[in-house]
This record gives structure tokens, sequence and C-alpha cells, in this order.
């Protein structure tokens, strides 16, 4: 790839949470029902947020900005054998993209409250998009490695971070 | 926002899908069952696909690279009103990046066949991550102006693109 072909994002806002380090954080919003955050957009992009308030999930698009170096294959938490890194949620992206369903409990102006976050405190937030379930329901899709569950870990231990 | 905060992504494959220009192509997954394409995997990356296969479902997240400008309130293609840019699924957002979960049906080394595919062709794959149904279903979730469907399009027409 050349360099033509860089992608440049930009923060449209920030994700805050009560997650300062990954160990201890959870996995996935699933394991995250009490945790709750605010997310705060940009003001310049307040108008965009209109009528996001009827929706009561949204999906959080953002850097995983304190993940370590991506690697191919790695351990992931729900197991305890070596998988494709394109089959695992981990952070040890190529490009490290996060995303996370969370619960949008409420809107004042450009900040979000949502419940459900799985996310480190103060990740730079990339997109919103409202979760519809006509688009983003796949009930009873085969997950894989994931359905044998060879591991119950809830909560992230310091595997995937540079810093913890 | 500083330059410092600029988020460099590069692509790690192409999305390759019967659509050649937004007229005409289905505006989600959901209305797309038939249209069938391939991701072709930077090689390189070949080797963090295993296990991928086992998943019914993958989500691709991509650069929306032919969309138009930003612009705050847009009119959706499910509505006949206007709505803030976050509360729909429109490509014109602040950064570019789609959202589309699609059915994987095989895997040849880097080469993914997928079908449900609402992708424009030659698109730029920024992540793979697989579809798990634990942590990405919320069935009953409500879906703001999109439960009272004031329209029916599932097609697109030009008017989030610039070339069309």
């Amino acid at each position: 790839m050349t360099d033509e072909n860089l992608i440049r994002l930009t923060p449209i806002g920030t994700i805050h949470s009560p997650h300062e380090a990954a160990k201890g954080t959870p996995i996935q919003p699933t394991y995250a029902t009490d945790c709750e955050g605010q997310v705060i957009v940009d003001p310049r992009y307040e108008e965009a947020l209109a009528d996001l308030e009827g929706f009561d999930h949204i999906w959080l698009i953002y850097l995983l900005d304190r993940a370590g170096a991506f690697r191919p294959r790695i351990v992931p938490y729900r197991d305890v054998v070596e998988h494709g890194l394109f089959a695992t949620r981990s952070p040890c992206r190529p490009n490290p993209v996060g995303l996370s369903v969370v619960r949008l409990t409420g809107r004042e102006g450009n900040v979000l409250s949502v419940s459900g976050i799985d996310i480190l405190d103060n990740t730079p937030l990339i997109d919103i998009k409202p979760y519809v379930p006509e688009f983003d329901v796949r009930p009873d899709s085969k997950a894989g490695w994931l359905d044998e569950r060879r591991s119950e870990r809830t909560e992230a231990d310091g595997r995937f971070h540079e810093v913890d």
C-alpha cells in the first residue's frame, strides 16, 4: 500500500468511562451492564446528534489508542489456544479500531450518557451510529471457537495493551 | 482538534461487489441477501484470518470513499423528513467509516467470499471482526424514527455520493 492510500480521520469527541487501565475492564459491553460512561462529542457536531435519543442502543467506533502492536495470532480472553487475530475482538489489530454497542441513557446537547461501556477512559471517538435491530441482529449466527467457550473470562488483563 | 490528534489508518484490503455506483445499491445488508462479493485481504495478513471461517457472519469496517461531504442533517433513505446525521446510517459522516454485517460463505487463503453485501466495488477495507451474537445482538432495541418506517426504500439513489 502506498502513502496515497493512507486514511486520515480526526476524532469527533472523547469517550469517558470508569476504566483507567485495561486490566479489570470488561471485555465486552455484555459484561459491563453496570458500567456508566459519557461520550463528549465535539460541540461543532451537536446538531448532527438530533434524534439520536430515540434509539436504545448506539454503536461507538473508536481508536484503540493504548492497544499493543499487531500480532497475527493471539490467545483471546475467551479461549486458551491461539486464533487468527481477525477471528477475535482483540485490540491488537493492524488498524486499531474498536466497535462496541452501548445503551444510550440520555443526551444533553453534545453529551451522551451511556451504560454497558467496555472502553478505556479518554478514548478518541471516530463515529456514532444508531443500533438498528433490522440491520444489525443476526441472532442464530454461528460464532466459531467462541461457541465452545473454553474460558469464562469476562474481564481484561494486560496481555493486549502497551501500558497497564 | 490539533493535527497531533490525526488518526492514520492504512487499508488492509479491498472489498469487491457488484455495486459500481451508489444508485441502486441496497442500503443495508438486510436488503442485499442475493448480492455476493469478495474481500481481498492484503496477503501479509493471511495468517490473521485463521479460524474466521467458523463464523457465519463478519463485520466489515471500511472507508466510505465516495461519500459526499459531511452534512449535520439529512433526509435518510427510510424517511421523508430530516434527522441528525448520527441518528442515521448515511455515509456523509465527519469520518466516512462504514459498518456492515455480511455472511461469510467461504475463505481461500486471503480471499473471503461474502453475501449480503451493500458496499460499493473497490472499497478500502479497514478492519474485519467476527460477528458474535452474545456481543452484538440487542433484539428488542428501540430504533427511534426507523421504527416508524415512513419510507420503504431499500436501494440507494445518488443523494449521498459525490459521483454517480
